[in-house]
């Protein structure tokens, strides 16, 4: 695909071209563009259609829109950022350096240029962050066709006209009525009588994350955001919120494996910010893990009586350590969705102590069998390490499972306590439950 | 909320507990119906009018839900089941007991029953599983007045009106046009002319993840699913879609950590049940961890001579563990949302060198230091420990990339790789690296 489009250019068949581009669709032909670099680029993203080219502009990379913007008169500017919602212009402007931020603001409108510069202001990951202002508002004593006469002569600068906003004088939200009704309801039908009051909204300060939340719970495509007297300021469209999901789900996965929370994709970011990003935890962990060493030090004359204790650290450490994991993700995980709250706490627990305890004793019982059937180690190390292994398995799964509860209670993120530091605490337990059942069962 | 809802029950007074339900919404009154058990259940059930009360249904706990229609008339559950749409239905009827799924089909209509069990033959989490048929479907010869009145004709037993969908006589899929492009056309447009011939469409047995993909990249609302012939066989709305990434990011999380995939949520699964599903990988990894033992068991002799070495082993475990785990957490992140893929294998190398890198001279600087400066350890144990600090860092980092690639080009879950299994492997390594490094700097 893109080595024909590459021969079209090479032979200046531009006609070719944009037949080609015709028959892609948006999405496409900005993963097409985003394959070239500067000059062909700009020529490529010449030949669009006026208005698909401001569509295109908003699928591609930010270097390749940066390049765009850079090389464009300041026309061509404006015809492109008069064509894009707030929301899609907002993020631009996040990503772009200064100099072309400002190319960008000297070419909208005054009226507009506000309105952006009020978005920019919203806290990062807030519901103002994301929202855009290009929503269709109604007033409640309007008939339906009034109504459909108002959305026809707005619709082309809204970014969704299926929900419509029914709002008083003073722009407080007063009702919410979709499209589906408006067109399904008689001509002289009042908008008061089918809007639907009972309609959720948020504030421009709510979380982005509480706001994917809402969104999933009450099967929205779109949301309002309103002030705190109630005065409609925005909506926030399905789309926006499917990037949060994602976002914040990877968010959770990075925390879980001990690394500060990437904005970047991976591609994109330099090793050494990426370095920085793991080295922290890295460092903790390895700190720390060394006062687990000095559990083994203390214990130094048990080991030196019985090596053969020392080859089962890895098992036992490992095994401690796999029992924590699977029960603090799957807490994390589900206080994540919702499924599990403070309150649950009790259920939690009585939960993974019966499942802790079936594990740990099927775990315990292939283990001394498979020590006494294919090994020589003594009985009473066999049963040593088979004991010090149902301890560690049900206290591994309660702590797991307890750790990110209490982040939560103390306002902390729950996916950091499933992580790296789980193991190290579960480490320390191991080994003392070890050593001291050794000291016990050997007679040492 | 609860307790106010059970005086008016308690005190009769219906009037009142109908008006208090008509203030809130849907999902609202169903959040509160699960909360009560059958008798309250039914009671409040019967209060909501017809129409709500399908919508209510919905949005039911399974085991509320069965309840229901165990308790309705027949012509009560035919009432409820007319209204709803027939993914939903599917997803109810997959969920139910036989007994249940029968009086569900008795009293659906013939076609109705038709169509519904047509959806139920697709293999689950395939694109046919979620889809419904309750979509528009125009000519391309209509006009736009022809097409609005068609969609104000059967706007009643639409899921969605918004996005319509063109086919020819033979149901062949042609295009696409959105309700916003026909109420903005004049009237005597032939919907030919702006419909969209570049649309995206999946077939029935694409996966469920393969569908929220591109809902993602073509940021759409709704997808039409053909058959091989191109023949529009139902749509998938958005919603059905957020619940599918929330499901593939949670089979993520836990397969990472060893868990195999939950259905159910947490606090209504069984303790056996999870059991079973955690079991299977302690199992595993408990025996491939003694196989590390061995390592160490091998190496007694180094051991007995500089017993001090053992209280090294659980933090260059660890450490080696968490680099790993940090570079195949990001990789099959990276992997899921499409920002890597194989063919970036090399750039991923390069990148986790010099990450690796960075970070291990870092880390064994700082440990170098601290032993020397804070500790009797002597100096040749020191260096032992760090340089193979440097190599375990590397290493882990370059395997735990490399894993989840593999597993994707072996058409196998990369996520699996990126769990517990890396550990083990790294632990083998680790250990080895350090008795090698140990017998030639300590000349043992």
């Amino acid at each position: 695909m893109e080595n024909s489009i590459q021969n079209l250019i090479k032979e200046k068949k531009y006609f070719e071209i944009r037949k080609y581009l015709n028959d892609l669709n948006t999405v496409e032909v900005s993963e097409l563009l985003n394959q070239f670099e500067s000059s062909e680029l700009i020529m490529i993203f010449r030949l669009l259609s006026k208005d698909r080219a401001a569509d295109v502009f908003s699928y591609l990379d930010t270097e390749h829109q940066e390049m765009i913007i850079n090389t464009m008169t300041d026309v061509e500017t404006k015809n492109i950022f008069d064509e894009l919602y707030f929301d899609d212009i907002v993020d631009i402007i996040e990503e772009m350096p200064s100099n072309v931020v400002k190319k960008i603001l000297k070419n909208t409108d005054t009226k507009d240029r506000h309105m952006i510069n009020q978005l920019l202001k919203y806290p990062d990951n807030s519901a103002g962050s994301i929202m855009t202002t290009e929503y269709v508002d109604l007033k409640k004593d309007m008939k339906v066709s009034d109504a459909i006469r108002e959305i026809r002569n707005t619709v082309e600068d809204k970014e969704n006209i299926y929900t419509c906003y029914v709002i008083s004088a003073d722009r407080k939200l007063e009702g919410v009525v979709s499209l589906k009704e408006i067109i399904t309801s008689d001509n002289d039908v009042i908008i008061e009588d089918i809007m639907n009051r009972n309609f959720v909204s948020v504030h421009t300060n709510d979380d982005q994350e509480e706001v994917a939340e809402i969104i999933k719970k009450y099967d929205l495509i779109v949301l309002p955001v309103v002030d705190i007297e109630n005065r409609l300021l925005g909506i926030i469209t399905i789309d926006d919120v499917m990037d949060v999901i994602d976002k914040e789900a990877t968010e959770d996965f990075h925390k879980m494996a001990g690394i500060s929370p990437v904005e970047e994709s991976y591609l994109k970011t330099s090793a050494f910010t990426m370095a920085r990003q793991r080295i922290m935890w890295l460092i903790v962990l390895m700190i720390s893990a060394t006062f687990t060493g000095r559990i083994i030090g203390k214990y130094e004359n048990v080991l030196q009586s019985v090596v053969i204790l020392a080859s089962f650290i890895p098992m036992l450490m490992d095994t401690g350590g796999n029992a924590g994991a699977q029960s603090s993700t799957i807490v994390v995980r589900a206080l994540a969705l919702g499924e599990v709250d403070v309150k649950d706490t009790f259920r939690v627990l009585i939960k993974e102590f019966s499942i802790s305890f079936i594990v740990a004793i099927v775990l315990a019982a292939i283990n001394y069998l498979r020590l006494i059937a294919l090994t020589k180690v003594p009985l009473n190390v066999a049963l040593t390490v088979s004991v010090t292994l149902i301890f560690v398995v049900i206290i591994s799964k309660i702590i797991g499972a307890l750790l990110p509860i209490g982040a939560k209670v103390l306002k902390m993120d729950p996916a950091i306590m499933a992580g790296p530091l789980i193991t190290t605490i579960l480490d320390a337990l191991t080994l003392t439950i070890y050593f001291k059942f050794a000291t016990v069962f050997l007679k040492i």
